[in-house]
């Protein structure tokens, strides 16, 4: 995790296989560098104590927010969701995100889906 | 700081005129998002207690390290200075980065130079 020499972002995109399945590359302080590539509709959940930051590499992502405007954002975009705001990531085509979060950040936060995936699986070599 | 919507790395970079003036455009957590134009040699740091996330946005970076071989970063690529190593930023042509760092990190670390930014000049607005 603490990582030697460079992390090249895109190499570590390059090697995922799943949608909506995201892989630790780093970690600064105490928040977790991560990739993902999402395709479709995720769940909607909240992280009642964390901020999340996603950074689209490739594509484009529509973040639904509960109670206020959707936010687009294009390869290069970086957007804050919040603790404790309710969202919905959706990728209508492939996109490629960057994500940096609480290591204790859960995926779906305060709720459990078949499209959860553990800190432990996140952490699992690519 | 806390954008209601997505933060455009490009176009706060495109508005940076100084070099080695990291200008804050975000926070996730207790850590903020900066942005900085790089060129020539920075100073030799370290910061005690914090690591310090690198994105080259546009151009090459090297960050020498203390005791360590040089670690050179291109686009899309992130490394992390871990906490208490001693580095030094070398871009020979203009490069742009993406940083993350704890909300009290300090700009050139345990010392201050001429250099030196301070955290409400990197908070001051673009």
């Amino acid at each position: 995790m603490d990582a030697a020499g460079p992390i090249s972002i895109r190499a570590a995109l390059d090697s995922l296989t799943d949608h909506w399945s995201p892989k630790v590359v780093g970690r600064v302080n105490d928040q977790y560098v991560k990739v993902a590539k999402l395709l479709g509709e995720f769940v909607w959940h909240a992280h009642d104590d964390d901020d999340e930051l996603f950074q689209v590499i490739y594509g484009t992502l529509v973040i639904q927010l509960e109670d206020r405007a959707d936010v687009t954002l294009e390869a290069g975009d970086v957007f804050v969701v919040p603790k404790g705001v309710r969202h919905n990531p959706v990728a209508d085509e492939e996109c490629h995100i960057m994500l940096i979060e609480r290591q204790t950040t859960l995926h779906t936060g305060t709720q459990t889906t078949d499209r959860t995936r553990s800190i432990a699986e996140q952490l699992r070599p690519l």
